[in-house]
């Protein structure tokens, strides 16, 4: 029941957001308010500590979270991150890492979700969990 | 009064974030709890709106506040971020980023921070504003 | 699974915790990291626009985690808050409240939960979203 | 310059939130976006370890904001809070809580702003931390 595909949100994505290119981020499911997204491992990610860096997994819950928007609310990719809050839970070795969005407020103004990571080695281990507001562009027809 | 200086810290950096190349950011001031950090603006940095990507400014506060950690307790680079909040104030047109970190709690365990974000072309205005809490690496005589 | 029961945990919560007869919190449940306490509705619970304090919501999501807290862990009353962030998502009716914590985390130092807040009227309306970090007391044989 | 005194702020809190009666809060200054609110100290505040509870602390700060964001644009006791993040720092002695709050942000529909808590015995004393969002009431012009 999703307003967006999968495919046409890759390709606004693609389009639109060059650091993509530089994560290489692949969306993996999209629809009814969830999204999950795959962070491709690349050494690039690394920090002190031989674990993935954290601006990574931010980056990777935020834009997560801007599919799982738009798989319910439509093409509304002028839709801006008000707040994000990480918690750090356990540090992910080297390997992908997977976030899995859902929305749990869709209001006119803001819309909110939360995030879980999974580290790739071993999927049942919730790496960082996030909860984020985004701040939806007014509708014409509000 | 700081434990590393600008200097040292760059070089560590440098030489175990391979991010830090990927989004230029420049440390420009680093001493006693507090350290400032420039992202130098790239056109990857933008998104839908024109605006700066949220993603680059969560790393840029994230990696303040790590400078300004050791500011004040040397060498902790194994310190890792286990909650970062941040809310998104303004759109920050396109251009350079300047965080300013600071700590307002070193415990043993954890070093709590705030870094506010200014946009370039008005240095007067907040982007956003962060706070950050590290879990500090246990220390040899603790 | 449970390391302390229900019982044990509300003795402990009454006698040491004076707000709790302020507030009128029950817990209705404790087991294997999660805790399920009501917040009995007072009038004194109103705020402008008919609906229940944030304060209320608040107080409930954080006493909540610490009976999670207690479940897995035993009897670390000196648990102390570190970082508390909460979603308001639906303005309440007058009404009970409901909270429902579940620990995501439990490490040496710290623990995390998540706490969902259900309005009384409307169990499977979700009216705010906390994610809550207790500093764990140092142990005997750590 | 503010929109509101403290005197008319102080009888619409009284008059339409009667938990203020419970708590004891007390409003010392509210001028320009910024708002000073004291907890008079009650046994009641107290947890396990002699503290004073993170509930008190977080309906204080609340509270405070409410004061800033009123303090600039007027009789808005419709505002409510939609996110609230607190870090706490230090674990305050018996004894009163001065919350400071002030407005970084305010928007048509989101006020931001961060609130300083200090113990009483050591002004100086940062105890704890907090930001917090207000979504604002839709105004007649807008």
């Amino acid at each position: 029941m999703s307003t967006i595909t999968l495919l046409e949100f890759s390709r606004i994505a693609h389009k639109e957001l060059p650091l993509l290119e530089v994560f290489g981020f692949n969306v993996e499911r999209l629809e009814n308010g969830e999204c999950t997204v795959r962070a491709n491992y690349k050494e690039d990610f690394l920090r002190p500590g031989g674990t993935v860096s954290g601006p990574i997994m931010m980056a990777l819950a935020d834009f997560a979270m801007w599919g799982a928007i738009m798989s319910r609310a439509g093409r509304v990719q002028m839709a801006v991150t008000s707040n994000l809050n990480i918690n750090f839970l356990i540090r992910p070795e080297p390997g992908d890492i997977v976030a899995e969005a859902k929305v749990i407020k869709l209001g006119k103004r803001l819309a909110v979700g939360v995030v879980e990571l999974f580290g790739n080695h071993q999927q049942s281990d919730l790496v960082a969990h996030v909860t984020c507001t985004y701040s939806l562009p007014p509708q014409p027809n509000n």
